[in-house]
């Protein structure tokens, strides 16, 4: 399968989870098992050999190929969820949305400065949650912050919004 | 590391989501990339060679080893999620809560009948959602079913409440 197939093999949702949004349905590239091998396979060529010791997924769709390439190139995993879904202490951070704020929050022990952390979610779109979660590892004094998206909508100009210092790559672009 | 070491390495919540419950955190597990490697391997060695096609995760921490098994076993991945979740066309069912019901969905062109299915949660506690997922998943008229747990807490009996059909196997008990 060609990197131009797995992205055809992304499904569209008109007017998810509102009306006016051209949702990008990733859930029909992994249930294809060729298609998220490959996927797989050119992540592991990126990231494998820079040392990343935790891949942090974000709830809950960075959840699938953050647990996958964590455990290929040999880091740990670690969730960042929504508030009051983690069980033990937390650091958090608020971030604007469109309507009102947000919160996310990670594990307190998650994260420790001998850490290469790589942030990965599915998709970037205006990057308010990806900003956040930046700021959230930051906040451990890692040694490298990297950040993946399966997917990003060049449109909404995501990237400019995230921390410029920040390594940030997309496998595929609409 | 031993099984024992694994399990070792799950951390007790107290009073977590409510009073009186001893919630069993997965998360410290899962950022032990050697821990998870162990998992990895004991889970591939159970399921490789059975002829699955889909690995079904339930939102969210399912997801997690729900993910990378699928792609160890050369399986595709699939998600059950709360009702309103999923972009697409779904399949839902509703299931009884301590208080009040519950609702799951999955894909509609997630299954077939050629597929041969595992559905994996991290832990099994009284059942209930597991029972639904397996209801929802039978509709599908699969070839075969399979559930997986990393974690039973064996005093609550959830297994009773599974379809006794079905073959259910935890690699960990509490």
């Amino acid at each position: 399968m060609t990197m131009e197939e797995i992205k055809a093999s992304i499904r569209c949702v008109p007017d998810f989870p509102k009306k006016g949004i051209l949702f990008r349905d990733l859930t029909t590239l992994f249930k294809n098992a060729e298609a998220m091998k490959e996927v797989e396979e050119a992540l592991v060529k990126k990231y494998a050999g820079r040392g990343i010791t935790k891949v942090v997924g974000i709830e809950s769709r960075g959840f699938v190929m953050a647990a996958i390439l964590a455990n290929r190139i040999g880091a740990g995993f670690v969730p960042i969820r929504k508030k009051g879904k983690l069980p033990a202490e937390t650091r958090e951070v608020t971030y604007e949305k469109e309507y009102g704020t947000d919160i996310i929050q990670i594990h307190q022990d998650a994260l420790d400065t001998s850490d290469v952390v790589l942030i990965h979610d599915d998709l970037l779109a205006t990057g308010g949650t990806m900003e956040a979660a930046i700021r959230l590892v930051k906040t451990f004094g890692v040694k490298k912050i990297y950040v993946n998206f399966l997917v990003s909508l060049d449109d909404l100009n995501g990237r400019d919004f995230l921390d410029s210092e920040v390594e940030v790559e997309s496998l595929m672009h609409f």
